[in-house]
Formats: C-alpha cells, sequence, structure tokens
C-alpha cells in the first residue's frame, strides 16, 4: 500500500511551509455557498443584487475567464435537449479527487489523523513511547516518515495506517474519525479541517448536481476516512464515495455481527488504478473528472474519462497562491504536460478563483 | 428497455382485468403520476376504477397474503412523514440477490455463459478439444465440473471463469455477454434469460423506486456480467450492481487507453462477504434485503440488514413451484432457519405468487 500513497505524501511534507495566518473570519454557512454571504449582506438594496448575481452565477467565486466560461459551456451543452453534445442525465457522472482538488492538501488531512489517533491511542501502549515508527510520531519526528519512506519502502507508513485504520469495528472507526474532525484545526488556517474545502469547488459541485449529475469523489484517501465527513462537507452521499480500501469482514463482536475493518488486499485508488476503482464502483466512464497537479496522481482517471464517447471535460488545479494557501508544483510536470497534450483545463487558483475558503474576509463590492 | 417496461404492464394490466380502455389508461398513467392517466380517461367512472386498482395493489402478480401485506405495510410505514418508522429518503437502500432471487437460477446463467462462450472461442483453441476442463465443456459432460468441484476444489471452473471473463477489454467483455444474452435461451422455458425474470420481483423492484428506495442488485454474480443486463431486465444501473470482482487494470491496448479485466485479488460476494461488499460500494446499511433458499448464500446480508438501527425487512424466497419453476431445497436448511429465528419473510412461489413469469399465459378473471 505504502508506496503509491507514500510518495505524495511525503513529496507535501518536504514542500509544506507551515506559518501560522492570524486574521480568520469565521462565516456561517459554510457548504451551501449561500448564507455566508447573505450574513455579511449590510442592507436589502445590496443583498436584492446578490440574489441577482447569484441566479445569474452558479459559480460566484470564479473569476470570470477561459476556465469558467469553458465548465459552463460545457454544462450547458450537455444538458440542453437537442444539443448535439447532449447527455441524458443518467450518464452525467461526474468524479472529483479529494485532496488538492476540493480541500486542501497541506498537510493531508488523513495523515494528520494517523498522528492524532497514535497519540490518543498511546496511553494504553505504553511500548510506543521507545519503538519506532510510534516514538517518532509521539514526539513529533517528521524526518523519521521521510526517512523510512527513502529507505524502508514506508514500512513505518504502513504500520501506523494499520494500526489506526484496522482491527475495530466501522462504526467505531466512524466515530473516532468524527471525534477528530470535530477537534483537529488546519495548522495554518486555524480552522476545523472540514472548512477547508474549496468554496469554488463546493460551487462546481452544487452546480452540477443542479443539472442532474452525480457527483463522486474520486482521492487516494481511505473510503471509509472520507464517508464520514463527504455528505457534510461536499453533498455527497456515502455511496458516492470512491477510494482505497482493504478488504473488511462481517463477525460477530460481543454477540452482535458488524463489519470489522481489515488489512488485506488492499487497494490503493491512485494514479493508473482510479480508472479501475471507478469502474468498480460505477461501471460507467464519467464525463467530468476534476484533480490537481501535485504526484500526478489525477492522470488516470482525467484520461480515462476522455476515452468516453461521450462529450467530456477535464479540470486540473494548479496549486500557485501562496498568499491564500500553497503554492508547489510537481517535479516532472507530469500533469501540466499531460494537460497540455489532453487540452484539459488548468485552474489557477491565484487568478482563477476570487476566493478560496468560505472564511476568508469577502471582497468589497465595488 | 422498451419490452422489459411494457411487458409487465401489460401483465399487470391483463391480471388486474381492465377492459381495453382501461389497459390504455393504465399504461399511460404506469410510473409517473397522473397526468397520463387524465388525458385519457373517458369517464369518472372509468379513472376511479383505474384508481382504485393502481393505488389498492401496487404489486399485482402477489397473491394476497402475510407476505404481500407485510411488504406494503413496511413501505407505507418507512415512507409516511411522522410515522414512527419513516426512514428518509436517502436512507432507503435496498439489495437483492440476483440468481434464484430476480431470475431463474436453474441453470445458473452466468455458468451457461461460460461454456456458450467456450464453445465459441473454441475454434481458436483447437487444443481444447483434448484437454480439460475445456474437453469436458465442449462435448456436455457435466459431471466432469460436479467431481471437479468435489475432488478438485474447483479449480476447474475457476479455470473456465478466468478464460471467458478475463484478458479482454471491459468493453469486449460486455459486447460478448451481450450477444449470448440476445442468442441463447432458457432450457425449460424456450425463452431469453433476461425473460426468466420473476414478474412479482420486478413489481417489487418498481414499488420500492416509486416510494424512493435505492434498488441494488447484490449477487454472488460476476459484477460486469451483470451490469450488462441490470437496467434492461431490472431497472437497475450500472452503479447500483454489486458482485464478485477481480482486480482489472487500465492499460493501452492498440494505443487507446482501457480497462482491461484482470485476474488478480478476486473477491467473491456471497455468503458472509455480501455485507463486506454492501459496505464497500454502498457504506450504508441497507433496510429492504431479499435473498433465496438454496446454498444459504444471502443469509450474510439479510443478517446484515437487521443489524440496522432503522426499521427493516427481509424477504428470503422459497423454490416451491416445480410445475411453473422448480422446486428445491437447501441441505442444512440453514436459510429457513435462520429465517425463523430472525422473523424473516419467506415467499412461497407457489403460493405467494399468481405468476412468476410474464411470459405465462395468463389466468382468467374469475
Amino acid at each position: 500500500m505504502g508506496n503509491q500513497l507514500i510518495k505524495p505524501i511525503l513529496a507535501i511534507a518536504t514542500v509544506v511551509g507551515l506559518s501560522v495566518i492570524g486574521t480568520i473570519v469565521y462565516m456561517l454557512g459554510y457548504g451551501d455557498g449561500s448564507s455566508g454571504r447573505k450574513a455579511a449582506v449590510m442592507n436589502d438594496a445590496v443583498a436584492e443584487t446578490v440574489a441577482a448575481a447569484q441566479s445569474a452565477d452558479p459559480l460566484p467565486s470564479w473569476n470570470d475567464g477561459e476556465v469558467k466560461l469553458a465548465i459552463t459551456r460545457f454544462v450547458t451543452n450537455v444538458t440542453t435537449d437537442g444539443s448535439p453534445d447532449f447527455v441524458p442525465s443518467a450518464q452525467r457522472i461526474a468524479t472529483f479527487d479529494n485532496d488538492g482538488t476540493l480541500w486542501s492538501e497541506q498537510p493531508v488531512v488523513q495523515l494528520e489523523y494517523v498522528a492524532y489517533q497514535i497519540k490518543k491511542m498511546s496511553p494504553q501502549h505504553p511500548e510506543w513511547s521507545s519503538k519506532d515508527p510510534y516514538k517518532a510520531v509521539l514526539e513529533g519526528d517528521k524526518d523519521y516518515l521521510v526517512n523510512d519512506y527513502l529507505n524502508n519502502h514506508g514500512k513505518g507508513l504502513h504500520e501506523l495506517v494499520l494500526a489506526t485504520h484496522s482491527g475495530m469495528t466501522a462504526q467505531e472507526f466512524d466515530e473516532m474519525v468524527l471525534v477528530f474532525f470535530n477537534t483537529a484545526q488546519h495548522p495554518k488556517f486555524n480552522q476545523k479541517y472540514k472548512q477547508t474545502a474549496y468554496q469554488p469547488m463546493l460551487e462546481l459541485l452544487e452546480y452540477l448536481r443542479n443539472n442532474a449529475f452525480k457527483t463522486y469523489l474520486s482521492s487516494g484517501g481511505g473510503i471509509d476516512f472520507m464517508r464520514v465527513i463527504a455528505m457534510d462537507t461536499y453533498g455527497i452521499v456515502p455511496e458516492n464515495v470512491i477510494g482505497s480500501f482493504a478488504t473488511n469482514s462481517f463477525e460477530q463482536v460481543d454477540g452482535e455481527w458488524k463489519i470489522v475493518k481489515g488489512t488485506k488486499n488492499i487497494f490503493m485508488h491512485d494514479g493508473v488504478t482510479k480508472p479501475v476503482g471507478i469502474n468498480l464502483h460505477i461501471g460507467r466512464i464519467p464525463i467530468f473528472v476534476a484533480g490537481n497537479v501535485r504526484s500526478g496522481g489525477d492522470i488516470g482517471q482525467l484520461t480515462y474519462s476522455q476515452s468516453n464517447e461521450l462529450p467530456n471535460f477535464q479540470l486540473l488545479i494548479n496549486h500557485d497562491d501562496d498568499e491564500r494557501e500553497f503554492a508547489y508544483a510537481e517535479q516532472d510536470s507530469a500533469s501540466l504536460d499531460a494537460a497540455e497534450s489532453g487540452g484539459w483545463h488548468v485552474v489557477s487558483m491565484k487568478n482563477d478563483w476570487q476566493r478560496i475558503f468560505s472564511f476568508e474576509e469577502p471582497e468589497q463590492a465595488e
């Protein structure tokens, strides 16, 4: 499991330069894109203007430009009956990578969960304080995992993931993950992790669903981990979450039949296996796929959507805004090269997104 | 899809015993509310009769009795806002076994496909005529596979399944399966296999969907095999098909990226692993599960639905009609025993189903 997962993770870990930023405006209405803005409105006249602009503009957090125009043009074409590009609603399948595409991936949230949970479990495991990889996590030694990856095939991380993701019932796992999401905060933004979802992408998900698309997560993250927050954060139902998984079991636990999280036959949903996972879960090729630049992990599913005989659309997010989020590139530039040759639409977070997070101070209306 | 939709409609209309006008009226209004009916209605009396028949009986091929009453009562309770048993529509998940639950399993259709395909492929494999297990299939030696199963862990069958289910692209596989379904016939009924779907179960699927249930196949059959016919036969979309699978790959074939059917990490969706497959694909516990008596293969998913904190329903089909279909029991009676202790609802095909197949000569109205 480790290698494919760990590579991008460590790439990130080394790229991240965490700086603590002070002023955060927390706004209510996160997730639906509208009530937060409304709360900030000062008078009725402004409210009316905002409402009008919203109905006219399904993507208010996107700056006008080539990418936004391409998205709305595509959606209009595939949903207009009689259009040569019309696609019946049953076939309007859209898949979205999660880390770096729908929310911030610096740090990778699920790895933060691993560290959080190891610390939480440590009182029951006194031996961990003197035993790597646990010791390294408990002491906050980030170099350990980098060296583990470089010199030991990431076996340490693999062990940590298993310790925190298997051996409990699915229900117990969900409850533990929920505690994490209700308490832990992003180190740069001082917000709970669910708040680091990108406002423009939340609008895009909603826009597609309003046009009868089925929206799916299709991410390297653990399927059970993401399902805990997919509905609240993205409006994505559990059955539309696709991710990495191990084969679980159905067993009697204390006399009751339960799903128990397992360790065998691990399927890593990443890179060239994303089309395989999508095929397994959906059985159709998506017509809309969104991924991001970092590890090349989304080239597979973006390529897959281009093999669709139906009209299709590829969106690739480029992290180039060090001020509002992070700026980082891909060593071999494979994703951007693929975008160039495939005619994919590349989002510049800096230029294409008017606002990135719902907690940002709204810009003044002109 | 047309045939599959219209046939049940006609079957229903005939069974209900409507006049010609009534039949047309009934068809127009089928499944989509009332506007079609209103437009075609000749007089109020007919309209009232039709409306009464429709609202009174969503399951016309089911005989009145305990099982039918239990089904309609359950559906009414979970869909009535304010009822203590109300279940929000997003959580109305229903899973159905396929072989022996939704269509006839004597013979098992996918195994018929294996034999059909081996024969079709044999001219390209002259060595098969002298090499088991191929030789046995080509010569119609049914004892071979039984002995292979009893004495050789079914390795021969495994080899045959791999020969016919892997090594080609997913698209090629779909096309081959479709040829089979468009040509092969059931040996007893002399009908194409899709026609051996049980009329009462088609009505049940439709009834549940009309009440905002999501209906899933959850069967030991191959996921890709069932997807080829799930929509046409059952109105079940590909993304709602759960079954056995191997890990496929995404590869360049003749310069184009394709899903290629693989042989590794085979997941058998059967018995105690059905809850695991359901959890993997849906991430929720179903509230309605239907299976059948034969191998105990559905005890797992029926038990799983009972672990749901929401109101839940279990249906177990017993094959006791040798005249219209087949009569067979389970050696250890495990399924019926589980039904007894779990309070599951057991369908007697002989007594609970007024008609089994859409191709049956309709009974005369009294």
